[in-house]
Order: structure tokens, then sequence, then C-alpha cells
């Protein structure tokens, strides 16, 4: 069960939903050429890794869908729209992965005619879809064995649908449990300062009918002291081959405070997430960001002029304060260096 | 030396510093009657329980000042004003604090002729301004001793002048420090919900000329281990007679992480804050309040509609998680609960 849909594919179109008209409204955007595509790209409409790489696959079939013309012509129809689309937002690395993806495709089938090369096109985008809602899925479904009848969960930051096909990472574990009528309470950080928290986790726990309670960052100590919480389960953005785990600013802080209240500490996450070619923690760069996503809020600013601000947009929940790995193939236990291996053997 | 005046009496008026429009502008007012006074006072233009105390003591006098008339009627025009004033905050204990020592000041010296019972309230209220000062200073003066060359701390909320007559508590210590020459680096935790930290601790460390950064409170734990930070200092809302402090949301957590990291906790203080009819901290009734806190940032919303909210206004820090207080009699280290009684006996 999908409880919203941040993106389909319906016949000849995109639909998409504008993530920046949430989490007040609720509205979707049909897209069929490429130049509408980029403009919700670069505007934000449609974000989230996982996202933008399924974006991107179905984006280079907008571009040669309606083409007339010879292979060679369709080629050259091809890489001019893999170029366009990769101007909307050039750090991604996902969209190009996605868009790479659909090119490998039609290189390796050179041998078909112009109309069977599109279709295994829009085929491929399909695939890659479906292969990132099935990974939510199998994570949810693994996850949803370690939650309770009645447990209360903390989640940090949106390790949810609106950033893959709908289903999400650490929220799939809550939405497998709440489908199979495990009744919960979360408990959900704003996360400061674009606060995913407050804007997305909220929206999408209350579109799955999920009773949630929204605290400050700076709460979470409290709601565990008070026994509200019964587990932590956040996301990841990069986990090292060491089980050290880099994700959003304030990960690290809240492992700390469940390990001082004895409370288990989850990282859900794709084993794609996990780098195997970083040793540690420590060896994963750790982005600094604008110091106006701090000094103002919905343009707004909040501190004097002149304040100087230090704002990091990850840190790293070191291996020894995670209970365990929630992943597609499975939980994973430690010793964290040996079994996270076992994924990939 | 003080960096900026809250409040200050000249010749016949109050002038105080409209707080609404910090951090962003500085404008002071002056006040000459009551209607004016109660007017700020509302309007949070003045605020802070000390400095509230104050404020309601030249109240009375600006009440009464320009009485003419015999001593009955100055009595019922000074209970007129108290009333009146009463109205301005009515659960602000401080104010009436403030007040009902300048009355009683008068209603002890009933011997004295109108103008003089007039000019023994106005000293009075110089006199409960002075002592405010001189017990931040006091604080201040214990305080700088902890504080090393090149040390750097972090803080949380803002337990500095604005909510007393210019000194503070927690800030009074890094204010003190800095006058003697020792180089300090701040971390100011914006404090979520109200943001006290970035509105109105930084302002305060710019006016003093004193290095900071603004950080989220969600990065406190990694501005700790990254080593930024060698000592944390805080003030208290209320302090039990073990030692237990309700302070602030958020000071439970960043209690903890100090731990974690084995870096020194400091509740800076006045002995008045230390509450000896309550045994422990869970004995401090928690003020939980609105929703609309958390939910709009600058009247702008960022969750969505319906969204239920936990939103204490204080925590408890365990004594056993505080190095020491810092009070106007010194340092009082454990065990808290035979020390801190000791600065009454």
């Amino acid at each position: 069960m999908m409880f919203f849909t941040p993106l389909k594919w319906e016949k000849d179109k995109l639909v998409i939903l504008d993530q920046t008209l949430l989490p007040l409204k609720e509205k979707y955007l049909e897209i069929r050429d490429i130049e509408t595509l980029y403009e919700a790209i670069v505007k934000l409409r449609i974000r989230g890794a996982p996202l933008l790489g399924i974006a991107g696959a179905f984006g280079v079939y907008l571009g040669i869908k309606d083409f007339r013309g010879d292979k060679e012509k369709l080629l050259k129809k091809m890489e001019e729209t893999i170029n366009y689309l990769a101007q909307s937002r050039p750090t991604a690395v996902n969209l190009f992965w996605g868009m790479e993806r659909v090119r490998k495709k039609i290189m390796g089938n050179l041998h078909l005619h112009v109309e069977e090369l599109k279709e295994i096109a829009l085929q491929e985008a399909q695939a890659i879809l479906e292969e990132d809602i099935r990974i939510s899925q199998k994570i949810g479904e693994y996850g949803s064995k370690i939650i309770f009848q009645q447990d209360s969960v903390l989640t940090h930051c949106n390790a949810g649908g609106l950033a893959t096909s709908g289903y999400g990472t650490a929220l799939a574990v809550l939405f497998k449990a709440h489908e199979k009528g495990k009744k919960l309470v979360v408990y959900v950080d704003e996360t400061r300062p674009l606060l995913q928290g407050a804007r997305l986790t909220t929206w999408e726990l209350q579109k799955a009918g999920i009773e949630s309670y929204l605290i400050c960052d700076n709460m979470a100590g409290v709601v565990m002291k008070e026994g509200k919480v019964k587990k932590v389960i956040i996301g990841a953005d990069r986990v090292a081959s060491n089980g050290d785990t880099a994700n959003k600013i304030g990960s690290y802080s809240l492992a700390i405070l469940a390990h001082y209240h004895s409370i288990p500490f989850y990282i859900a996450c794709p084993v794609s997430t996990i780098d195997f070619s970083i040793k540690e923690g420590k060896d994963i760069p750790i982005e600094e960001r604008s110091p106006e996503e701090i000094l103002t809020i919905k343009g707004e600013r909040i501190a004097p002029h002149n304040t100087k601000v230090y704002n990091p947009a990850f840190d790293v929940v070191p291996h020894h304060l995670i209970t365990a790995f929630i992943t597609e193939k499975g939980l994973v236990y430690p010793p964290f260096e040996k079994n996270l291996h076992k994924l990939i053997e």
C-alpha cells in the first residue's frame, strides 16, 4: 500500500506531487516534456536523491518519445536530452545515475528499431521506479518486525516516501508496521535548519494515518527520559564499511541521547547507501552549508546582522551507538564490519 | 562595565531598550508615566523576570511622583498604581515582588512626609536595581575564574543582561572573563521554539565584542565532538535543594551530551533561584506551552494543519550531570544537597 505517490507514469506523462507547496497544499503536476521537467527539478518541486534518479530516467524517455527520424538522430536527441536535464541540478548524483541507466539500455540494444528503442527506454525507467518501490517495501517488511504493538518511535529529518517513490526508508518501517495493524506513536524532530521533519515527515505520517507529535530537536532528550520513546529509527546519507553513518545534522546527538537512555537506535537504508570504499566515518566529507539557512526562516531574519554561523549539513553516528541496520536484505547486527560485507558477498 | 543598558533611571524618567525590536533595531523608550510603562510591559518591550521586578519598583514611584495631597490620598494613589500595573502581566511574579518591596518601604516609614515618602520609594527602586547589578557582577566575578585564556564555551537560551539589569548570569561569566582580557569563543544554541539564543544572546555577545557562532540546537553534539567547546554554561529557572535544575527546554539534552564528551557543565544563577522548599527535580512543575510556538515562526506556518505537538517549556538537568553552580556567593561543587544549603546558613 502507498499512502501517497510523489511520482507516477501515466500513459504518456509523468505526474508529480509539487513538493514546494507541501505541507499546506497538495497539488499534482503533469509533465509531458523535458522543459517542464527541467523547471520542476530546478524549483525543487521534485527532490530527494532516489526520486531524482527515477525522474531523470523518465526524462530521457520524455526527450525522445516524439522523435521521428533515423537511429543516429535518435541517439543525438538522447544525448541532447541528457545534457539539457543534467544542467537542472548539476550536483544531483542520482539524476545522472538514472539517465545513465537508460542510456546504457539503449546503447546495448542498438540492433532494435527506433520505436523499439524508445519503448525499452520507457521500460527501463519503469524498472527503476519499480526497483525503488520494491527496495522500500522490503526495508519496511524487515523493519516492521522490530516494531511492537503500541510501540513509540522517534525519527529525525525525512527518511520517507517523498524523497523516494513513495515509501521511504525509516518511514517505510513505520508504514509497514501500521499496515500490519500495529498501533504506533511517532515523535518527529522538526530538524533545523530546513525543518524537513516539521514540513514533510509530519505530512507523510498524517497521510498514512499514523499518530504523531512534532517536537523541537532539543526536546528529544526529555521525551526519552519521560519514557515516551521506545526506539529511534532514522535514515542514512552514507554508511562507511565499519557502520559509521553520516546522516542529517542532529543524528549524532540523538544517538548519544538514545545510548544514555538505553533506547535502541536503528538506521534504515538500502544497501546502495553503504559505501564499502570508505573505511570509517571520519573519512566521510561533511558539507558546510550557507549561513542563511540558519539566519533566516521563510525569508524572515532571526538573528542580528553580522552573526557568524556554523552550519554542518550532516554528522556521523559512530557504529558503536547503532543497534542495527534495516536494509532490503534484512537486519544487520554487529559486528558491522563483518556483517555489512556479507550483504554484497 | 556594562555593554548595554536594558533599563536605567534618568532624573525623572525610566529609559528602556525596546526588546521587541531586537536584534535588528536598537531603540530606547522614555517612560514618564505608568500608562506608557503598562504598554511597554504588555507588548513585551520590557521582559525578563528580574528586569520586570525592577520596572515594577520604578513604576510605583512613577505612579506617585507627581501626586499633590495628603498622606492618606498618597497611599490610595500608590495602591491604585500597583493594582493598575499588576494587570499588565498578571503571571509575572517578579513584577509583584518589585512593587511589593516599594510598598513595604513606604508602609514602614509612615512617620515621614509625603515628599519624603516619594523620595524613599525612588531610593528603594534604585536599591533593587543596584542589587541586581551587584549580584550579576558577583556571579561574573566568581565565574570568570573558571574561564581560561582562549577558552570556548557553549550556552543555551538567553541567560544574559536583557532579562536583568544588563549583566545577566551565564553571560555575566563571559562578560567578566572578556573584560579581564581572556579571549573567548562562544557557541550559541538558537534555542527553539522561541529562538532566544539566536535573537538575544548573539546580540548581547556582539555588543560585548565577544566572538560567537550561532548553531542549531541539534548541532551541540557535533560541536563538542569536534573539540570546539571546552565547557557549557547555562542559566537556571529554578533549582531544587538537591541541585536538580529546571531550565529552558534543551538543557537536559545538552547536559547528557556534555557528560558523554567529558565536558564540564555549569549552572550560573543567583542564590534566590534555589528553591529550598523543593527536594528534587521531579517536584518542579513543567509548564507545557502553546503548540503555535512550534507550528509557526514569525507568523509563518511550518507544519501541516492538524499537526499535534509536544511543547514543554523547560526540562530538568539532574544534579549528577552538573559540575558546579556559579552564584554571587561563590562556586558550589558537589555534594550539592549539603553545599547549596551552606549558602543560606
